[in-house]
């Protein structure tokens, strides 16, 4: 699943104790495996090999500049959702024709940007974007592939979280089936645009084959029509939305989707068509902790709280999505590992803690209730699965710093984003008084 | 209630039109009233005239320093909870014996910062941390100010949202009832800590003034107990939480708060007591609106869809607490001025719409299935009342740079941030491929 396992007592992240990282960097610090995420990136591969996709890494999950660069050079591509991830990606240097570029709600600007670095495609979401775009093209006078985002209406089981359930009629993703034909023309007849073929998101996560399956009939429909029509559908993107095993207690893996989806898309392929998939939560989630420290203990009433150095400042899903993320600390006393990832143990001599973040907020908790090996001020703990979704919706609430990343390959340890600094907080703000020559523009560099 | 208004079909933040804002520095922008944050700080003291409160404005609502410096000019304190906080602070010259320190995860270093600055006082969330306290004070060798916080169990009622109900039984926040005494006789006893009083905050927001008449009433009991057992209790803070006006519907006001407070502190306050307070929300959230800019429309199933340029990475509060903000255009069509800030209206010509963010999430809206009066791509849009837990709360989610802050005084427009750029969300990346001489630590400057 991932390189992060107890060896004598110790977790180690690859072949380092992650101590030794809280030790050098401080804490909280995210710590991402090299190893992990190409695994899991060659995992995905293997498992459709059949339809030789391309894999585009969603950036919205994790969108550290040098993890993007280690991705792209195992031979990803990325899935951008905003001019900023864009500027990421192209930073990182991922080759343009391995950008797709999503996002209901695109600028004239980040359009531009998109035409003028030459990506693959744009996954347009309207009908005025598509006119948006041939109008960014034509301004640029340079070719701009564009593909349309189909909202496939099909369900995605209870499980997958309304927050983040993206391919139902009525939400705000892509366009209606009943319109995408007719979008699609636009780019078909625009003298700048590239028709790049459909695309679809279902959410995140997603434990049902069967709903990418449903998807892609419905998308395989249309793409018939279209092609009948004289339109070129040169690729379909299937999205991401494969879920990570957060509680070590199996989901369905990407075979899994794969043994659904591969066979309906085998004639696409052999007719030389193209498959796009946009993994990311699946790659990353796991690949990922967040080392905090134990600052104090109490008891509130007849409860056990832990007050820790991180929070939902620096990881909010706990209680934004009201999520499970396994905890253990670094180095348990009585070398007491963990037995699995679930919140319950079936192990002796631990205690019960409501483990929470230093912030102004009740919902600022990592873990509730929870069976632990006992805890000191000082511990170091592990929140595991913090890969996705982690950073990349850190914010200064409460005014603290953002954490540091490090990434570990083999025994190689390298900081690839320092720590925050209190000046770092009101940089934007100091700027400002200088007058109008600081105040920065969000211009595409 | 606030200076936001209309004139003629057009929204006014004081005497400055808020188009002329949008169009000056870009949309999405924060736009602030100094007038109405100074008016609110005077209502405070005006109701709770009697008590002569020390108002401590939040600064978790509201963190700009030159936000915080204008409040600090017509008289108020802060309440800090993080060193970030303390930092901003201090940076925008609030006068170190008007700021109070609350917060349950305070650092050893954190603790130093507050010491060395010689704040009023650290409002003391555990045994722990009034032992670390005396540490930091003593390795200072100076002396410092410090209160318990206590938590006085008491219900709040249901409108106050779980996720900002602090002041339970059970909670991680401040020291139980039964234990107060013990922790703050440390204080009392130590060589260089200096008893400050006691503190409590129950939430926010908090709509029954009840509430706090019950939690006076406890602090109460514990002062006289400590009284008369020697420990000066120089100081009751009463904390905040006290509600904003979202819908315009009417909450109750500081003077129903202070009906039911003030009488019971009159003679604390008449023997030498000092009350202080710190409401943020009731001051800062009608003083901000945010502007956003139209993008698209598009129609999804039966339903008229605008995509905005701002959304819950700039502004989290209507996916992660379900509440409401009040919008409008900036120039309705037709002249449609609103009747009232509620999400219905009463009035002929309008459109149900919902109103999404640029993010791919589906809870990125803004609102669902509102009145309003037809809106076009361009359209300039405020949302209301987002001057609290509006930009505090903003992260870099699907990397968009954070807006702007603009500060309107009379006919005075003030740039108080710079919107971020693209390399504003990869500096501590880039910084870390210099290796560790640009690896910055948080320590206080």
């Amino acid at each position: 699943m991932d390189r992060f396992t107890y060896r004598d007592g110790v977790l180690y992240v690859e072949d380092v104790a992650v101590e030794d990282i809280a030790a050098r960097f401080g804490t909280p610090v995210y710590v991402y495996s090299h190893g992990t995420l190409v695994t899991h990136l060659r995992q995905v591969a293997d498992a459709f090999a059949d339809l030789a996709p391309l894999i585009c890494f969603s950036v919205k999950a994790l969108s550290n500049i040098h993890l993007l660069r280690g991705l792209a050079a195992a031979g990803a591509g990325v899935d951008v959702v905003s001019g900023g991830e864009l500027y990421r990606a192209l930073l990182a240097g991922v080759p343009a024709q391995r950008i797709v570029f999503a996002g209901v709600g695109k600028s004239d600007e980040e359009l531009r940007y998109a035409v003028r670095s030459g990506i693959r495609c744009v996954n347009v979401e309207s009908e005025g974007e598509m006119r948006a775009l041939a109008r960014a093209a034509a301004e640029c006078r340079m070719p701009a592939g564009a593909a349309v985002r189909v909202n496939p209406d099909v369900a995605v089981g209870s499980r997958t979280p309304a927050k983040t359930t993206t391919g139902r009629r009525g939400g705000k993703f892509g366009i209606d089936l009943d319109r995408v034909h007719e979008v699609y023309r636009l780019a078909v007849d625009d003298e700048w645009l590239r028709p790049e073929g459909l695309h679809f998101h279902l959410g995140s996560p997603v434990f049902h084959p069967r709903a990418y399956g449903d998807a892609v009939d419905k998308v395989l429909t249309v793409t018939e029509k279209l092609t009948a029509d004289g339109a070129p559908v040169p690729t379909i993107n299937i999205g991401g939305g494969f879920p990570a095993d957060y509680e070590g207690s199996g989901v369905p893996g990407w075979s899994d989707f794969a043994a659904v989806i591969a066979p309906k898309l085998r004639s696409f392929v052999a007719a030389g068509g193209t498959v796009v998939m946009e993994p990311g939560r699946s790659i990353a989630a796991n690949a990922g902790v967040l080392l905090a420290s134990v600052r104090y203990l109490k008891t509130s009433g007849s409860r056990n709280v832990v007050i820790t150095d991180t929070g939902m400042s620096h990881l909010i899903r706990t209680a934004f999505y009201d999520t499970f993320h396994f905890l253990w600390p670094a180095r348990p006393r009585n070398g007491l590992s963990p037995v699995g990832r679930t919140g319950e143990h079936d192990q002796p001599d631990l205690a019960r803690y409501d483990v929470a973040g230093p912030l102004c907020e009740s919902s600022d908790y990592l873990a509730k209730d929870r069976l632990l090996p006992s805890l000191r001020p000082g511990d170091v703990l592990a929140i595991f699965t913090a890969g996705a979704y982690g950073m990349t919706m850190a914010s200064h609430y409460n005014s603290l710093p953002r954490p540091a990343e490090v990434l570990v390959d083999g025994g190689d340890v390298r900081l690839i984003r320092r720590r925050e600094t209190y000046e770092d907080l009101v940089s934007a703000e100091v700027d400002a008084e200088a007058g109008p020559a600081a105040a920065g523009t969000t211009k595409p560099a």
